[in-house]
């Protein structure tokens, strides 16, 4: 499964897009609202960064992103690894014994499918199977 | 600049390389012991994961990975992008105003020149340059 996207919690998506495209050369390759959010994928040629920043002023918005953003501040919220077949993936990760966000594969961002997996049962990470 | 890996800090790498091998297929590339670690490098295709493992047992041991897994616990410490030319790198992330955890590319694991910019000033993220 190859690298697809690492998620960034931002409070300030123009600033940190802007710092990324200068200091990294990551240049914007898709934006949208979606789910409560502001969301752009920063292009790194063999993958990308989505930064993430609630819609509603923070504190008191809800959902997982302005909620990380309370507890951790802004930094890496997830790592996410691109599958050709996410149905699969999740049969893979249930046999391991890993425990499930999300049991099916739900629409994404970018018009993807995705799932995520618990970060208790996979060493603290926060990870999304990603299918394009 | 590409994505090159996404460093994990854990207090059971053999645990973790299992799993990630049986959930990511991401299978052992490079191990070995450096700067009071174990460190493993696990295939994506399209980078790595970095699973880093303090040698010292936990409390007590010094260092940044194990102040991390004190801290926050077992989770993605660090993002690493790479460059050709670290010590241009650098000279950007200096004319973008980011404070530079090392002012000159050091010796990293696998081989690798390395530097890190303080995630104060690029939004929370640990930001590693790697030049291989």
């Amino acid at each position: 499964m190859e690298f697809d996207h690492a998620g960034i919690a931002t409070d300030d998506l123009d600033d940190l897009a802007d710092l990324y495209d200068g200091l990294l050369d990551a240049t914007l390759a898709h934006e949208e609202e979606f789910d409560g959010l502001r969301v752009a994928f920063l292009d790194l040629g063999n993958g990308h960064l989505e930064l993430l920043e609630p819609l509603e002023p923070l504190p008191g918005a809800e959902g997982a992103i302005p909620r990380y953003l309370d507890e951790h501040g802004p930094g890496i919220h997830h790592l996410a690894l691109r599958t050709d077949d996410i149905e699969a993936a999740l049969d893979t990760a249930r046999e391991a014994g890993v425990d499930l966000v999300d049991e099916e594969p739900r629409p994404g961002a970018w018009g993807h499918h995705v799932a995520f997996l618990h970060p208790a049962t996979t060493g603290g990470v926060l990870v999304e199977f990603v299918e394009r």
